[in-house]
């Protein structure tokens, strides 16, 4: 069996089938911000990304592989929320139904997004194991086709589109920060920039928040990376793995509110969290810093709750 | 005496006086949003403006245009917050110190944010009297030049440049919504759009607290519009004053923080509560509105108190 990865082209692909479906976030500086820190820093906000996260990228890019590829009558996955929501967007912007499993414990908010754009919800175990199992059987009774929400070629180069927009708009950039729970925005943006070489970093960084099921930062509970992601991140990110811990995060997210004025998720909060507690010492010949801002979907009820104590 | 007012020219040649130092904020479309008012609603985001609130460029234009016509030593104001810490940032793009007469009960946030550019702090009795009197004093032992938060030319005309920024990314803009306080906001964009005539609407709107001083939007405690202000706006706004209570604000707030994903204080969401509140009936047939989102200075211990309840 041949090793397959994604490739530079297979992003550049992604790039042209999402065309001006996908939003071109902004990039926010701020000069307090940069003063607190002694960096040069880039706030790549995919909060305001269509459907709140960077997952509308990958989900987009394979719905239309796959309908480029094969008949489909309609789509399924199994999700904690963003990609959930990804999917449900993707599919009805190609007019396919759509079901989504999500765990019973999945809050409110999140399910309401998914039902925004008309998908359906199934419920299944809390555990990744019972939602996969679920996605499975659904899959047999439906003949629905699967996007994996981080294991998957598609979504992965889908999510590496986020970094021609970085590439072209951050100059000099050094290192790009990445909250990692799966790896498919990992996998897609370290291929992008090792393939073009294009940032020219002393070190590539990548982030992890250290296996913990228990963070605030709901998007990134997946305990271990995906294979095929591994395989890809194996390879392109060669450098140390930061971690930090939710007390960090949510200090982290206070700046962001605070200053940058923007709503992020607890797992939007992560880079800039990793940024501030390594500032000083793995990346301290590093000024030009890019960081992923992944997410910013959260209920008024959650802020409150994380910003009460 | 003549009775002295600002014109259109006044706020092109403050737009020439501020030139690159104020930011051209962003203006942000929603689909859900939209779909949810059955409007073409453009939020106007100046809490991403320097300072993080419109006074900023009230504040540059006063201060660059007294060190054009006199000798200064330094300046001086009295306000709640917004206006101080614009004022203060103003002050030292000019390397001019700054005092700020601040009420004593001034939340703690907002005198950092004043302290942040240098200036120094004046604390006063909580009433608006009791700081205008404190502030003339000040003004007689240092002899700094005063720029008052509202009720002055130069700030009226400074404010009103945001108008240009909307006349020029707004197509058919057919009305726009301001929150009054002391009214220096809406006298410049009233004035640049009647002399301009380049809002085509059918009425044209602006909107008032309801004179209560317990409201949360505290950049809108003001109880009389300024008279300066007020001769303006009297010939400028011709049409009906919108009022909205602390729970519509808290409302409108939400729906702003979850799908928008940007912070906003209290007073920064008056205008999408009098939308809210008044789309099918004063604002039945007007169909594209400009929203401006004033300011984005709370901190998160306040975002944790209102979303709480």
């Amino acid at each position: 069996m041949v090793s397959e990865k994604i490739s530079l082209n297979d992003i550049i692909d992604a790039s042209k089938r999402l065309g001006n479906d996908i939003i071109k976030t902004p990039i926010i500086q701020n000069d307090y911000i940069n003063k607190l820190t002694g960096k040069n820093l880039f706030f790549k906000c995919e909060n305001f990304q269509v459907t709140g996260s960077f997952k509308a990228r990958g989900a987009l890019n394979a719905v239309r592989k796959a309908i480029e590829n094969h008949p489909i009558q309609g789509f399924l996955t199994h999700s904690s929320g963003n990609h959930g929501t990804a999917l449900a967007w993707a599919a009805s912007k190609e007019n396919k139904p759509c079901i989504v499993v999500i765990p019973q414990n999945t809050p409110q908010f999140k399910r309401k997004r998914i039902e925004m754009f008309d998908a359906s919800l199934v419920f299944a175990d809390n555990t990744i194991k019972g939602r996969e199992e679920c996605c499975n059987e659904t899959q047999k009774t439906t003949g629905y086709f699967v996007v994996q929400p981080f294991n998957a070629f598609e979504v992965m180069a889908g999510q590496g589109t986020l970094a021609i927009e970085i590439d072209d708009d951050v100059p000099n950039c050094e290192a790009v920060l990445v909250a990692v729970g799966g790896g498919g925005l990992v996998s897609g943006i370290s291929t992008y920039f090792k393939e073009k070489d294009s940032v020219t970093a002393k070190k590539r960084l990548w982030e992890d928040d250290g296996a913990s099921l228990n963070t605030i930062a709901d998007g990134i509970r997946v305990k271990v990376v995906g294979e095929k992601c591994f395989e890809q991140v194996i390879q392109y990110c060669e450098s140390d793995v930061l971690t930090v811990n939710d007390e960090e995060i949510k200090n982290a997210m206070k700046i962001i509110y605070e200053e940058l004025k923007i709503v992020i998720e607890p797992t939007g909060g992560v880079t800039f969290a990793g940024l501030l507690k390594y500032k000083d010492t793995i990346l301290k010949d590093i000024k030009n810093i890019t960081l992923i801002v992944c997410g910013g979907n959260i209920s008024c009820i959650d802020i409150s709750k994380f910003f009460s104590s």
